[in-house]
């Protein structure tokens, strides 16, 4: 087996990243301690001038040095891509359509295409790599996920993390190589989809905490809360990708949404909090200055449960909340009944 | 089906709480809103007679007022549990034993007796219903258990808690009956042993939260930690009481256990906490000026765990620290190999 980050050939592997916000900056912190060429695209070239000279993301994780020797920061998406072997897709959810509309279909030939993005593509109702698969033709092997749990502002400070990559084990294995260091570790899962969909599943849940905490339910409630929210996702997965040697209680599942359900700083925490308290949606994210990805996610969630025919109280309180204008009272009403 | 607390024939249950500390306060807090007579044992005569005239535990909960009209508070051991038909054991784990010394072998005979203690007993090595039923000699199907998760005090400030009724399933739906309300859920669960074994592994559980934390460790860490909790509980309860349909993420284990992994309160997190820091197990004990459940509670689990040789690497971790003056950040450091 080579070491970490280096390929058997010992040349250093080509990687593009694509998005300029806290996750990618936090994966290419991590790649960047491994043998790694770093093709970095953003979309400020202000940034990209900014990382240039100061070796840091002016914007986000800005404490975090980076190895500017790896990295190249381009706002050439084109020869980024063209340049590398994987493509790590890590642009806000709501974006990615945009990006991808300015590729050619065989752009991701021979690619290895890893996304890290949390949420599924607005209107297709689709998890990414589903889209890429589809859209880019784009072998089914070829496609990976990056899951948590994982707060990029720990990656900057260098603490403990644990990531998994979902998706083809050969595949899988060799990124993982390229991922890990001496403060993260890194494993495989072949639940390409269930992973994501558990990572679209904890936005909202952690939308859900957020609107009890701002209704003044307490922590007895969060705890039933969230064990009713894995439950919910593990009944969800069983039926739209079944797959018998998952285990909702491996990191990747429970330990991605409890640190997104706990965390005080999520901005779908936040954002539920402020929706709890009596804000109207359009007035938090006003006032958040950013819709929250659980906002988004909600929406696609429950249209595809609803395909699924699977029950999904917690699910259908936020939604019913955000986009039918119950007042979140009722709907915490209605949902502390169906808890357990 | 008879109402919240009421007894078909109308006439209030005569229940025992044995224990003035706060889940006992909670307890009775909860029980007195419905149809019952609460006789209300406790150790100190001076609290006695400030609950009798102030309506409210001098030391506990002070701030719930208590409906003394359905409250008997008591020294004398022997008569309240004569005079009851339920008997709610909720002394701390280290002093039940004391407890049942007094007591005569025919003592419990018709009695259904309910264990609200989070701990084994000691140097037995046993839970409190196996010890009851042996020294009692008191019928399986009359045993009962009261699991979370649930703060005590939000049951002072009547905020939503789920509480679960372990053992014999119609007799646990007779007495979930006398602890539901309008702020209080409460269903049953046949896996007396199972709900009772997670309650003593989480606070061992909070322990290792409260060491990571010292340690240093962040948010992703201790999510990965409390994923790694959940499936060494399984493991060991699969292995120790197999039961087919029980799910570890049900609100009575993984609620449980996320309510004091993640509570800030904890005082088993809190020791667990100084001891990463640094403090020896006894200086820790001195400057809290109380022993932590968790403490006692990996004693009797490790020594469990190694008869039923299930590998539980968190257990393990606590214990070495605890016990064999290994150093935390030693035992971590193997940990945080181990885990995944």
């Amino acid at each position: 087996m080579a070491a970490f980050g280096f390929s058997d050939s010992g040349a250093p592997v080509r990687i593009a990243v694509l998005g300029g916000g806290s996750w990618a900056t936090a994966i290419v912190k991590m790649l960047s301690e491994n043998n790694v060429r770093i093709n970095w695209w953003m979309r400020s070239k202000d940034d990209i001038d900014f990382i240039r000279k100061n070796h840091r993301n002016p914007r986000y994780l800005s404490s975090a040095l980076l190895n500017i020797d790896k990295i190249t920061p381009l706002n050439d998406l084109k020869a980024v891509i063209a340049d590398s072997k994987y493509i790590i897709l890590v642009v806000p959810s709501a974006f990615i359509t945009d990006v991808f509309d300015k590729l050619d279909p065989s752009s991701f030939k021979d690619k290895i295409i890893v996304s890290a993005i949390k949420g599924m593509i607005l209107e297709e109702n689709v998890l990414v790599t589903e889209y890429v698969e589809k859209k880019f033709n784009v072998p089914h092997d070829k496609l990976l996920t990056i899951a948590g749990p994982c707060h990029a502002e720990e990656v900057a400070q260098e603490r403990q993390a644990y990531l998994t990559i979902g998706g083809d084990e050969d595949e899988g294995d060799k990124f993982a190589r390229l991922m890990r260091g001496h403060y993260i570790k890194c494993r495989t899962n072949p639940d390409l989809n269930g992973i994501q969909y558990c990572a679209v599943i904890k936005n909202v849940v952690a939308v859900a905490c957020g609107m009890a905490r701002g209704l003044s339910y307490g922590d007895n409630f969060q705890a039933v809360l969230v064990s009713n929210a894995v439950q919910e996702a593990k009944r969800f997965l069983d039926k739209a990708y079944p797959l018998e040697e998952r285990d909702i209680n491996a990191s990747a599942y429970l330990g991605d949404l409890l640190v997104t359900s706990y965390s005080q700083f999520s901005r779908n925490r936040t954002f539920g909090n402020m929706v709890g308290r009596g804000y109207t949606v359009k007035s938090a994210q006003i006032e958040m200055g950013m819709v929250a990805e659980g906002y988004y996610a909600v929406k696609g969630l429950y249209d595809v449960t609803k395909k699924y025919k699977v029950d999904m109280p917690i699910i259908k309180a936020v939604y019913n909340t955000l986009y039918e204008k119950i007042s979140p009272a009722i709907e915490f009403r209605i949902l502390k009944d169906a808890l357990q």
